[in-house]
């Protein structure tokens, strides 16, 4: 059994990532750490873990962490997964961060972006970037994996092919996400109060969100040039899911039937992305509670647009189960061990 | 007191005209009709007017109808309005439109896009498109008077200072709107169906909405030239309201706060739109239960496009809102004549 | 004018009094005050009353607060308004407190469940327990009215006939109660977080909570005799809305038909206080948005006991509604003076 | 591996049966059947099984679905499953109905509440009640299980250690439930229509429901006495749980602590009750997407009372997973298998 360490077990995204190794064959929950609940039982903490999960929390100590593990997952908010990249580079451990600090290959961007100091620069070249469907050789061998943003996971998905093949003009690219509340975590604020929330529908970070960088430095290697986006998030009244709805101008004349054929041809062998058949769309409901992405597209012949549209659960495929997905890279396991469940429905 | 009918009061926009319209100081609820609940008083079918709306139900006779009534209010599926437009028309009384039938000045487009004959052409030129903001002075003198569709409310309102100062190049305009669950109706479908929607987001309609020639028909006279878009909507897991976020090319450089002093120029003395401060951004739940439409608008230098965003309570200011205020300025009322009220939050 | 002020205007049921007041035809919102956003305007803390709401949020001054206003409106958490209370006291003016301070008659009984010292005991006799169809005529020349509870106004509503024709047996009642999530005010807590609450349903406060004391004293003083309940809230995934479900064993026989009669009877004249036919049950959807309460009663002749429904929208009937009623009867201004409206459906 | 048939797949016990035995490794799904969706993929209808199950549905004719399983379900309106289990009696197969047409054991009072006639009452006697806890011993050697009812199975859990203790007066028993909206099916009408039901609380069913004489007949077995409730179900907004809240006179002193530790006792070994620790309470989010059943008992020394509440999925423990639950009680494999995932939170 693998051991593994989960740092910031108690935010949504540790706690998805515990409840899914909690059923992992190969792996062992050997510590878990929360700043605001250490000492007590994980169960305590969340009820629907009581009975399957024993562990009791834990302060983090980063070299005793470590040491006790072989694998290390940081959920932690920006800035504070550097001193365990140094600490598992340090004793030949692996480390995938749920966070930001190792997905931007440039850190002066970095730093403009999140507005934070980088403090462990020397990691980020031998960092890759987890995005499995595109880098898994990469990942297989890396010492930390980025694991990817949940917006950005849902829009190169849905971009990949279309960038590759460069069948749009990227200049006119525009990427409209909606996101589930649990996005914005298990800190207290207005913006996720039930009574703000419910019933009400509202952007935020308009061209100013951090994943924007993150989006346009795959975007940009996929097309081969610089890519500069619009992307605008939005807070949407449910718990689970992300859709992003993409637009670019067509750089040449294909059908909706002929770019879904191109699509499955790009995605062929993929457990985990879903390529819609023409006529279906995705919808949040159909991926929720599983690690898929689902992935449609409309050519529209009137403005020689395409609209691309992704569904993802943004606990699992944007997070949780992506990095358990990169766990079974590292350790050479099907990438589907742990994670071969369907979406609960409705 | 002027007798109004409502037909179709059973539908959610015409129950939401009854309710507006039993406070309304100087309208008399006097015919309301609807198709399955004939014989019924209103209450019965909606509760929440227990003790306020006595009126019973009756069947439709379009010629008794128009004939008790001074002004007339359809809620109907498109295709129903017609007859009723040419008894109105026959009679000299007045029309308020809630559906689509007489939206499109071309016929030609009606027919492409809701894929019905239309019999009442000859009514198509004397109707004025009922957006008050834009067109009260010919709404007054009219004999039928096109309500606007809930989604086209939203972008045009977004949209008509860029378009009337040229400020944007129309062919880069996308609409991406986001529509609560009320605008689908009370109509019974899987789509409408609690479990299958709660929780769930999704677009539909991709590039074939029929909201989408009505938008184009209506920023292609703001910009003085023919405009086609992209419109995506979204079915958002809300009872109310619509969020468009609007994104176009900007033809000249100019800041955030240059363009929000811009609109609110452009819509001082409007009582029901609301251009907000810099640094406020528009959501539904400030919009729900009250006939405004709040706008913000955001330059994104690096991109050089405007994200404007417009929020409305589709059933109010995208319907039945808006046919009160039609009826005010037919009636020669302040326009907020029975609409002064705030929405209701949280 | 009546000069109004309003202590804790930022929590959900002081933002609602400022809602309603602002459209009331005598009262001018003279004072708001915050401890949390005092310098603010208040639209910019509720953005729904932008252009509606003028105000800036001042911090609470007690002596020059009653200066400036002839009746106060306290929305605080228990224990807060005690001083403004005196105050109100010495300068002849009126007070209605929405919070629980000068309900409970019995100090002693306030000071063991609320676990705080009451420190102006003396005014509580002098104070009316707030709920108009119970007490109008005490509160028309009371001082200080002691608005109900949330949870309290509906069952107290609900059972009063019964126990005025002792017609159940009080030893036997049991009051199951569900509120809506606004009812735990705009305070952040895990309880009120979108993730945590949004698709959860769960009891609190078992055999413990609040109301309990509140409730009992009410229905020992309508039975004359003592009264011991079992009182049970629960937490809806819902914004607005109390649904209290009531059960008894009756006393003698009775059909459905015939206490419905007698309901309608007990609250004939009662404009707040809809008494539904046979065959329609309370829901909250039907009196969100309005100051009314719906109560229908079921009796089981297979179990000798009385199912009672009662339903209201905690924020108005429940609390800021209920508040401006008074403020009618103070005025001796119909009690519908500013509450005239139908609630908002669906 | 088991050949297993499904008959009504398409409703929603049905689908999640086909997601649970989709992952069950001794089950093969061999027939799906769906009166509306014959001929189409189950993915078609069900999008979130998109590359899991393959399967075709099928128009149901009943020899043949028996001949080619060696286990069937019946997801069926009640009436429907009678000539499936004569069928499976005379080819010596075995039936799990999820339905009600073989939970009760008198014939009569099956008539007089369903107003349907029992064409089967031959095979009533040889059905068993399909509650593993209290059954699994006659369950294992069975031909017809009857899978109980959701609300019954949350109320009988929660009661069981209660009665067979003789801990209450049966007489007193009051219990009060709350439902997700799945419950009620995927069946289309107004009270499972998002904009009626969202943000909306009601009872239903009040003194007549159904699910009243199954509870009866459990728990008067239990108590060893005729045992006469009220119970009355509600419809919550969400998608899954049952919450149910329960009342009785306690016939002795006993402590909170003490009647948890009974609760322990009770259900020692119970893989899918979980009697939790003093100061917990059930919520439905904790059990939802698991098979678990939750329960906490507070004694009420005020009223000498104690108020029981349980919470269940009733989507799984309430209907498939305790169906597959008892597929394994008579495979004789470990209660757990397929059902070894925790429940989804948030």
């Amino acid at each position: 059994m693998i051991k593994v360490g989960i740092v910031g077990a108690t935010g949504y995204a540790g706690a998805e990532l515990v409840r899914l190794l909690s059923r992992h064959p190969k792996a062992e929950l050997t510590v878990l750490t929360s700043q605001s609940y250490a000492g007590k039982t994980m169960w305590e903490v969340f009820p629907h873990l009581y009975g399957v999960v024993d562990n009791t929390l834990e302060a983090l100590n980063v070299p005793e962490l470590v040491s006790r593990c072989d694998v290390v997952f940081t959920a932690l908010p920006h800035g504070h997964a550097m001193p365990v990249g140094q600490e598992v580079m340090r004793r030949g451990k692996r480390l995938i961060d749920l966070g930001a600090d190792f997905r931007l290959k440039d850190v002066d961007i970095y730093q403009s972006w999140y507005k934070t100091e980088h403090t462990a620069s020397v990691l980020v070249a031998s960092a890759v970037y987890g995005l499995p469907e595109l880098y898994r050789l990469e990942i297989k061998d890396s010492v930390i994996v980025a694991n990817p943003g949940c917006y950005p996971t849902s829009a190169i998905l849905g971009l990949a092919p279309l960038l590759t093949d460069k069948l749009i003009d990227p200049e006119t690219l525009i990427i409209d996400s909606k996101s589930g509340v649990s996005g914005a975590g298990r800190g207290l604020s207005l913006k996720t109060h039930f009574s703000e929330t419910t019933n009400n529908f509202q952007a935020y970070g308009v061209a100013t969100h951090r994943h924007t960088p993150e989006i346009e430095q795959e975007l940009s290697l996929l097309a081969g040039m610089p890519v500069t986006i619009n992307f605008t998030p939005h807070l949407t009244p449910m718990i689970r899911g992300i859709l992003s709805t993409m637009y670019a101008k067509l750089t040449r004349n294909i059908t909706t039937e002929e770019l879904t054929e191109r699509y499955k041809e790009f995605y062929q062998g993929e457990r985990f992305v879903r390529v819609l058949p023409v006529g279906m769309l995705p919808q949040t409901k159909a991926v929720a509670g599983s690690n898929c992405c689902d992935i449609a597209v409309s050519v529209d012949p009137r403005t020689k647009r395409v609209i691309v549209i992704s569904a993802i659960d943004n606990l699992i495929k944007g997070a949780a189960g992506q990095a358990v997905q990169n766990l079974n890279v590292i350790l050479g396991l099907p990438e589907d061990t742990g994670l071969d469940f369907a979406g609960m429905y409705p």
